[in-house]
């Protein structure tokens, strides 16, 4: 460490803002008092906590009661999962949904719709593994691997549609549509109701909040059983004496990437951009995957058939430059691999696939650099 | 606020010490890197939760590998307690389990093992609550009530001869014991061979670390299914992108206090004999809870019969003297009548408890004042 080091994986983890840590401060010290206290400390903990409650549900035209703070976003997950399909139904998720999810679902009867070769949700394929015992539906918002911005409001108008089937049919089962919006929090709208969503996870850690810190928004008609029971805190969903600093670091994290996401999209399309044009000219057959138009900003996934992409990251390390192959949120690789299947790749593309993705700490300035150490680190171990 | 506040409820929550916001700072920031993440920056931020974990578990003499780090002590809770019951068997709590036991354990076949007046469990009826289906014997390491102090090395031998009896029946059925530390954890010492415990609960936001952050220990014989499962991480037993600023937080906060708890126990035992001499002479009717010896050295319960407390707590908060009532860490009172009950406080005995939980903030020199201000608003109180 010590050298100068070029970040190039926002997807796998974001430093806190600045303006995050000095609003977070006080509540460490200060103000740390036990919100559940009755004294005028536990309730300017109780105030905070609130506040920051209500700025979340601002940004994503809610309600505050409906919004649980959880200990994280793969927490988040859990509790939608879990706390809906304990109580019996199937559920149908898209095949490029994050591994918690996919972990998750797999102690229920689930089935998986297909994506195109782009990342983007199969309609038809959904609507076919929907039947009457499907309770949750869910469609990440962008997801972490291509950055394919999914058409939530599209899927809505259908689930729609099936619920109003259901009813003229006399079928009871309820039908959730829940998103996790982990990716795509930063830079896209997170209106609940223009996307048509039930349930939806946001995620402190990957919008410059810190890390550990959520929350799962609940339409009022969803019923969940609580994963940690406890004191009755976030109305008996999540029991444990509330992390009041890590609230409101996420609320500031969320209000900051919230007011500034047209600028922010604007800046990394740009150096998106730039970084594509150079790396495809430095590497001809360099391929790119995902959306060509809905995707997030900052979102580059590439591959070079027949590459060891692993290698490639090991030598870009040693020059500070960093950036993924597999999901960097965990330690098992196998894990990457059910969405690179899902978009068609073979598995020698799929070795051959690297992820860069841009945020706060890039520069349009550090891209011919940057740009340039990848290619040849490419080429290099293409040279092997 | 803004007027000089004394703090009498370290129960319920503890400032976080300024070393350890000076331990965690680094991770917000310079070494904010996902620790899954392959490169220099990830193997840093791996480094550090590895040392966090070893901090930890060398302060309670077990391995590593054994800790799993939480979002708190009520998931280690649910962790341990769903994580065992949920294969089957029957479980026996003490009396005087904090409410997130209480409450997770009704979900399964339990029995409740009494507790004398002092709050010390009866080991004769521990013993008897026991059968062959029991599993899981869970035991406070000293109560947040009253702070009465376990006798868990007793309670191991117990165990350890059921187990022996049940080894010559062939009754192959385990039978694990647990311990909440969190009251503890700060003042006692958390040797898990000399307690004799398989699983032991700590808890970040009550020993001067940040909050939402604990672990659970699991000797290698206990298997747990886990609560939330994601990216593998803890050996797939608490999934999420670990929180490393807090777990270096956590670590620092129980390293500083185990290493200055002689100091700290003494220095806190001197303030609590002062306070509870001066409030004998002032109120002379005040009665002392919990054990004359095996208490914790800041904690202080006691009752004046027929006084309405809560309005003791409100009016000395208006004074800017925090104490409780009722259990702090939760929003219902109901939560924390069972332990006075369990030691046989009448009703309105219980209505008339208050507790006083002594640490970092409190000073010798505010004794006078503060003993002069309850004694004060409980006379004055009872003079309506």
């Amino acid at each position: 460490m010590g050298e100068r080091v070029y970040y190039l994986d926002h997807a796998a983890a974001t430093p806190c803002d600045p303006r995050v840590i000095e609003a977070m401060r006080p509540y460490f010290s200060d103000v740390f008092y036990n919100p559940s206290a009755s004294y005028a400390g536990g309730r300017a903990a109780r105030e905070a906590l609130e506040s920051a409650r209500s700025i979340v549900a601002g940004i994503i035209g809610a309600k505050p009661y409906d919004i649980v703070f959880t200990a994280g976003a793969t927490e988040s997950i859990n509790l939608a999962f879990r706390g809906v399909l304990s109580g019996g139904g199937k559920a149908v998720i898209s095949a490029v949904e994050h591994v918690a999810v996919r972990r998750v679902v797999e102690n229920y009867p689930h089935s998986v719709a297909k994506v195109d070769t782009r990342g983007l949700i199969d309609q038809d394929d959904l609507r076919e593994q929907i039947d009457d015992e499907t309770v949750l539906v869910s469609v990440v918002l962008a997801d972490n691997e291509f950055g394919t911005v999914q058409p939530l409001s599209a899927v809505a108008r259908l689930l729609k549609d099936i619920r109003e089937d259901r009813r003229t049919r006399g079928v009871v089962t309820p039908l959730y549509f829940y998103t996790d919006a982990s990716q795509g929090q930063s830079l896209l709208d997170l209106g609940v109701s223009r996307l048509g969503v039930d349930m939806m996870t946001l995620n402190s850690g990957k919008c410059y909040g810190p890390k550990q810190v959520g929350a799962l928004w609940l339409k009022p008609s969803v019923r969940v059983q609580p994963l940690v029971e406890g004191g009755g805190q976030e109305r008996g969903l999540r029991g444990g004496t509330e992390n009041v600093a890590g609230a409101v670091g996420f609320a500031e994290a969320l209000r900051l990437v919230q007011a500034e996401r047209h600028d922010e999209a604007k800046r990394l399309g740009a150096i998106k951009k730039q970084l594509v044009d150079t790396l495809s000219a430095l590497v001809p057959d360099i391929v790119f995957d995902g959306h060509p138009k809905r995707s997030l900003p900052g979102h580059i996934h590439m591959h070079v058939d027949g590459l060891d992409a692993e290698r490639v990251v090991f030598h870009l390390d040693t020059e500070g430059v960093y950036i993924a192959t597999g999901a960097a949120c965990s330690a098992n690789k196998a894990t990457r691999l059910p969405s690179l299947e899902a978009v068609g790749l073979t598995e020698s593309q799929a070795d051959g696939s690297l992820r860069i993705t841009l945020g706060h700490l890039n520069a349009a300035e550090d891209v011919p650099y940057t740009a340039e150490r990848i290619a040849h680190a490419i080429q290099t171990e293409r040279a092997l």
